[in-house]
């Protein structure tokens, strides 16, 4: 194994959002000098780094240039366009690796991984076309949900069939891209797992959290979730396993549903979380600093709870109730330098930390 | 009251060491750009900070520039130079004011200023000269400490005294700087009170913390500190008196001895702490949060302790412990991205956290 990165060493970030803003400020806790590479001069996470690129994601230039300025590559998202990849990989690491971007990526693969690896999920089919739909459709029945296979975060790219009849213009919604079919799935709540995998292979997770989303978007995240003991450790279990089957390194979002069956996997997001930003405050080592250890080659560092935390997201006009929030006892703001509040951006968030139950 | 501070305004710092990079990750978490001041061009604060400005202290065109371009200045360090005060504050309030700068900067303006509001000190006297020392001693009396009345800081400027004979080359140690002579206190513990008040007067306090020196720098704080709820609360009070009578914005560092008479004031610092860092993995809001939110003229927010927290310094070589400390379970590494690690220089600090007991 590598030595870890020494301080001074530089972590590049590809994205400057608030997912890169946080990854920032982790990596300077560490002594590592962030270099955030985004199209946008303003972005968040610029306004915290080291360093920062603004230039295209075609720009080959740029891009060589930026991987000649790092030790290590890594990303807050998981689009970022396969030639600049390329271009970055030719000259530096790039962690979590191609694979975990690859799965993660396409919602065809992701599951196709997940079955491989013997988890369970809802029931799926790739759509491709009409008559796929039909038979998809046939085999699941309604209501299911149609998602394209790529690009889709928030509630963005996703149709609801209740009844066959909403079959054609779901399809049409896809606007010809390739697509899933998803059961519902009857579940008692949603969770996540945070964890994360060493370079030396040693994986961490972090307490799992209970989410609620509105609109497609991620309200809240509770920790303590409630959740059994059995529940407590399979949950833990299949983000090992996942973090495992792909050799990966950094961390990862795990979301599951919980059901009377069991949990099932919904999604794998090969980067920190939106649902772990809790550890922020409830933690000694937070998912930003977690993921920055692990890619830089650091041990992994202790995700032990302890406070209780409640995470809310402050979305577009949410960002309005923030003086009031800041009255609030217990409240952690911490918001990502935005200018225009658009309706669903997020703005920022706030964790209410309480001593542990 | 002036409106707080919006999203997106700028905090102008005087001082880019390793507070003022604190400093800066705080503003950003409350959407707020840091612009740092400072001549050197890789001061730690100028990695986390939305801008930077690096010139002398007798800059005035940069001075000038750099007023124009923020909304509020503030500082990590209480020497900044009077002129460049002056420069900066005919375009731009400076918080906390002056007369807290000018009583924390002269040992012997502080003293004064602290028996004017009624709080003990050890027993002190200004000394310029040989015939001052001598009458000093004899008031004072044997063991006693002499220190330079500006400009001190981590046990530098200072001689102990421990029999008449020493006088001489302690005078000769001050560098024919004004002093002050100051008695030995048989205290049994040092504490510190992390304090704040708001632009609107209102004041909060930190649970005190519990010192320990060595070799003239701070090593260690602990929170809860060994201390009765009375002291507990005279600890307070006295923070509140001072934070008061200077009409003072901002966080305050007040160090106190604990003796058998009671809490005798040793130092107020006019600035976040060293003391008080335990707070950012103790506390929903941490002092340099604080700071920040007082100086916006924000709402002071909740320094309630939710974990039991022992900050320790990592001064020089101590650096070279980082891997070890990185794999013990409960400890949030801070570093302060200083290229070179000298003897007596703070390159970071620990903070170990456990559940609240």
């Amino acid at each position: 194994m590598a030595e870890p990165l020494a301080p001074g060493a530089a972590i590049g970030i590809l994205g400057g959002g608030q997912l890169g803003r946080m990854l920032a400020v982790a990596a300077s806790r560490l002594g590592l000098r962030a270099h955030v590479y985004d199209p946008a001069p303003d972005c968040p996470a610029a306004q915290v780094a080291a360093a920062a690129t603004h230039a295209g994601w075609d720009d080959a230039a740029a891009l060589a240039a930026f991987a000649d300025a790092v030790d290590v590559v890594t990303y807050e998202w998981e689009n970022v366009p396969t030639a600049a990849l390329d271009a970055i990989e030719a000259v530096v690491p790039i962690r979590p690796n191609r694979r975990a971007l690859a799965v993660s990526q396409d919602r065809v693969a992701e599951r196709e991984f997940l079955g491989g690896i013997g988890l369970t999920t809802a029931p799926w089919a790739p759509v491709g076309d009409a008559a796929a739909l039909d038979a998809a459709l046939a085999g699941i029945g309604c209501p299911a949900i149609l998602k394209t296979a790529r690009l889709g975060y928030d509630g963005k790219g996703q149709a609801r069939i209740m009844a066959p009849g909403d079959a054609a213009a779901a399809l049409a919604a896809m606007g010809g891209q390739m697509a899933v079919l998803e059961g519902f799935v009857a579940f008692e709540r949603e969770i996540s797992v945070i964890a994360a995998r060493g370079l030396d292979g040693a994986v961490a997770c972090y307490d799992p959290g209970e989410n609620v989303h509105e609109a497609g978007i991620l309200a809240t995240t509770t920790v303590p979730a409630r959740l059994s003991p059995g529940l407590r450790s399979d949950a833990v279990l299949i983000a090992a396993r996942i973090l495992n089957a792909l050799d990966y390194v950094g961390v990862v979002g795990v979301e599951l549903f919980v059901t009377r069956a069991g949990l099932l996997v919904n999604e794998i997001a090969p980067r920190v979380h939106n649902s772990g930003h809790w550890t922020q405050n409830g933690c000694a080592v937070d998912q930003f600093e977690q993921h920055i250890r692990a890619i830089a080659g650091w041990p992994l560092g202790d995700g032990a709870r302890h406070a209780d935390v409640v995470m809310e997201n402050l979305i577009g006009d949410d960002i309005l109730r923030v003086p009031d929030i800041a009255r609030e006892a217990g409240a952690a703001i911490h918001l990502y330098g935005k200018a225009e509040a658009r309706p669903g951006r997020k703005m920022g968030h706030v964790n209410r930390v309480r001593a542990k139950s």
